[in-house]
């Protein structure tokens, strides 16, 4: 008996203290450490050789059959755990597998991803100095290092991390908002004229649906032409803005792209802002997506003007290939977003505490909590140098070229825009039954229906992930996205075979 | 000179390939098995005991001195990258400490920790099912159980993780906003009335922050009384939602808090329900704090009554002590959001694929990349089951509790508030200096020194972190906030016995 309820004891005990938010040695040692090896073996170099597959393709129903996701009352054992793990794993698209190339983001940096566990592991939150020393020191940092190379002298200026690009090109609206009209902080607008934002027809939707959230409305938002490579038209935007002066509204703000989301076009950025000067409109740039071909020389005059903007977003989890959540809005100004944001909330930010209080940078955001997403970049820098990130975005570069040049040549393909700026490059792939029926009445209707299926089944397959869209008037083709510098050129080979494989023979 | 050449053939090849961002054995197998190491080691295991120090305090030009935070040109070794992870953890405040009680965040939680670990190693987005197929059922999942506890039958209504308490609060102006004035989407606040909304003057200051960034504007955030406990006093919110009639403008918004930031109060919401019947108004309960409470059978009545709100802010990284960020906002209706937010790209949100798309929930979301919050919350739920939770939540209150009858006796404390709500437990401490000057004209004024002072000392030794701050016209109190289920009473007599010891000799 004694022995028996020792066991009992022991075992109660364990399972006691198993709810409390705090890691002990004696409790966690042993499923840590499993954990972590589960982590390092099946995840981290598991998913990332050419061999593995980038998806194991499940419907939702099947998913829900193979991994218990329903929270129960009791605890789950750590074998149960570390079972989960390996579930969610497997059934998990493999973002770090150099064939997804689905989006315009991708791969799992090595250092970005430890920076990101180091980040987990000290659980910061960054407003104030007091409770995030080394991060606010480090957001400075890194930001004012970001502004130097967007071209703003000495790195003068501001800047903020933020919950991905949508959000920042929100904060280019409020602070432009906030810079013209001040008053509309404690007034709201309607103090203020009836505010215009002038966008490419091509820009990403976050600036209409911020616009939306922020009470100017999607009507308010007003789309210029795009030109055949995709770049804003500068004589469709002076027209715009005076058609709006002319309807009695008021333009304060231009949004310009720098690598648009389906095509990577660059809008001419000089012009733009010479029309910006003329009518005293405030230049953001979204440099979200192509904002890391400024780490190049070779391609950094892609965005020649960008020292001209206001503001900037750009996100290094994008081109520069860090981990998500890695997105900074920078400006040309130095208390715009303090103006238009603080709120000196006494409880978080009192004046009176032993250091300088100008360390607490929290005030300027819309966010209170927030995580550390500089930790990772900075370590991804650290480990690459500025040299590192300028040969990764020269790889991409060059493999996109590749992939363009070959595919250029080769049967089946057909490019949607002849030269594109980017690391984007769009096709279509024409199918063997529709190789020479181009003028036939229902073509572009017929291949319209080629992209999906091709994506099925490369989906099932799991072989390679590249996303499909049509845009305006232009059936749905292929983007395939690098961003991923361990690419080399006979993958370039592997996506253009992997596609005659796949879609050679589809019927439509 | 072969064997040097060799050597140098094998380095440069080495060092050729470490801008990659590919995970690869051979290059990152040693580094990423020592950064673990010194993770798990130095900075989960060796962080979170009593005995080391919450801080290591250091200003921010010594910071800048100890560690290079600058970047450059060149690539770091694998060495210095381990020594810079160990500095900058060393200089981070360390926030699994038991006795870092500065916030309403803490604890580096064992399970939340191993579930952070794996998202990053699968770096999701989560926008369509395609892309993230495991979180999307997951937050699916998730959301419903935690809207089941709200108290919606069946779970019914719609909800999203958002990146912060704040957004949520934002979330709810422009779901309301929608919901009365959906023409508000196309034209923008121009087609509608002028509105105001309606909160406590001791709520979360997001509300007031949203407001301005969302063109609402401060003025036209109404501020309602709060009464002795900190509880918004219904009277007034009747009379102020008169008042703004009467003057023109048209309310539409009531949030009420559930769990202040800085008192813990919890506003009547069964009667503030009433008045949001009678006027038409929108209810949304920021329970981002407070939410927690609702997994104990024993606290969840501090509640009563929020099945009657239309949305709820809920943050599981505050009470439930998941790691920051994971934040989630709770409707009971379900088309509002996608009605409010919604715009159809057709890159991301084709109508044409092979699968259901009804699981691409992104387009309800202001965001269009967004993190997998969900995964440390359901990895979390999972290990402790929801009697973990309730357990932890438990721990929490019975902790504060005895902190509190602790302090009500003994000498040198003076509660701000004799019975607070939740965890959060409001003092001063009286330095002996001060002790029997209270009818002395110039006590308020001395008193307000003290914390300031008393907190210099605790940060500069490391011994705990607590906060302190004014509030309307109450002088500077701390305010230790019990969010962490591994501390015990004997740690709660640690801290009053730390006040006496840092404060009791402090002259003011
Ligand atoms: C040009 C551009 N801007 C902004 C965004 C939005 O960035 P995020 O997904 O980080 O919100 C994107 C996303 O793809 C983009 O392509
Ligand atoms: C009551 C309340 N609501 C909202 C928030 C904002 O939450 P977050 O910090 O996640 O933005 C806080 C933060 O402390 C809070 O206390």
């Amino acid at each position: 008996m004694p022995a028996d309820s020792n066991i009992v004891a022991v075992e109660e005990k364990k399972e006691d203290g198993l709810f409390q938010s705090l890691t002990e040695r004696s409790k966690h040692e042993d499923f840590i450490r499993r954990a972590v090896d589960l982590l390092v073996e099946r995840v981290v170099f598991g998913r990332a050789s050419r061999t593995s597959k980038v998806v194991e393709w499940s419907a939702p129903e099947d998913i829900k059959q193979a991994i218990d996701l329903k929270v129960r009352d009791g605890p789950a054992s750590h074998e149960e755990l570390l079972a989960f793990m390996a579930d969610v794993a497997r059934y998990s698209v493999n973002t770090a597998h150099p064939y997804f190339v689905n989006q315009l983001f991708s791969s799992v940096d090595p250092y970005g991803l430890i920076g990101q566990w180091l980040t987990d592991a000290l659980n910061p939150s960054v407003y104030t100095f007091e409770v995030a020393p080394v991060f606010t020191l480090m957001e400075e940092e890194v930001l004012r290092e970001m502004r130097s190379i967007v071209g703003w002298a000495d790195g003068e200026g501001d800047g903020i991390f933020c919950p991905g690009g949508s959000i920042a090109n929100g904060y280019a609206i409020s602070c432009a908002r906030s810079y013209f009209y001040p008053e509309i902080k404690n007034k709201g607008v309607y103090a203020v004229p009836k505010l215009v934002i002038f966008t490419s027809e091509l820009a990403h939707y976050s600036t209409k649906k911020m616009a939306v959230f922020m009470g100017i409305g999607s009507d308010n938002c007003i789309l210029v032409k795009a030109d055949e490579n995709g770049r804003m038209d500068v004589n469709d935007l002076e027209r715009k803005i005076n058609e709006a002066i002319e309807a009695g509204a008021t333009p304060f703000l231009v949004t310009s792209t720098s690598g648009t989301t389906v095509y990577g076009a660059f809008d001419p950025i000089v012009p733009i802002s010479n029309i910006c000067k003329k009518y005293n409109l405030w230049l953001h740039v979204d440099a979200a997506w192509g904002g890391g071909a400024l780490m190049s020389r070779k391609h950094r005059n892609l965005l020649n003007g960008i020292e001209l903007a206001d503001s900037v977003t750009w996100n290094p989890h994008k081109l520069l290939a860090a981990p998500q959540q890695c997105s900074t809005f920078l400006l040309k100004h130095k208390n715009v977003l303090k103006e238009a944001h603080s709120s000196n909330a006494q409880y978080l930010f009192q004046k009176d505490k032993f250091y300088d209080t100008s360390y607490d940078t929290g005030d300027k955001h819309i966010q209170c909590g927030r995580r550390a997403d500089v930790l990772k970049f900075w370590f991804m820098w650290k480990a690459k140098g500025s040299e590192g990130f300028e040969k990764h975005v020269e790889k991409l570069f060059d493999n996109a070229n590749y992939f363009l040049e070959h595919i250029r040549q080769r049967e089946g393909f057909r490019l949607v825009i002849p030269k594109p700026e980017c690391t984007n490059i769009m096709f279509w792939y024409i199918p063997k039954c529709l190789r020479s029926c181009e003028n036939e009445p229902n073509y572009y209707e017929r291949l319209h229906k080629v992209a999906p299926k091709i994506k099925e089944r490369m989906i099932k397959e799991g072989s390679m992930m590249v996303t499909y869209q049509p845009q305006g008037n232009l059936v749905n083709f292929f983007r395939i996205v690098f961003q991923n510098s361990a690419l080399d050129h006979k993958d370039m080979i592997y996506f253009a075979n992997e596609f005659e494989r796949l879609g050679s023979d589809i019927v439509v």
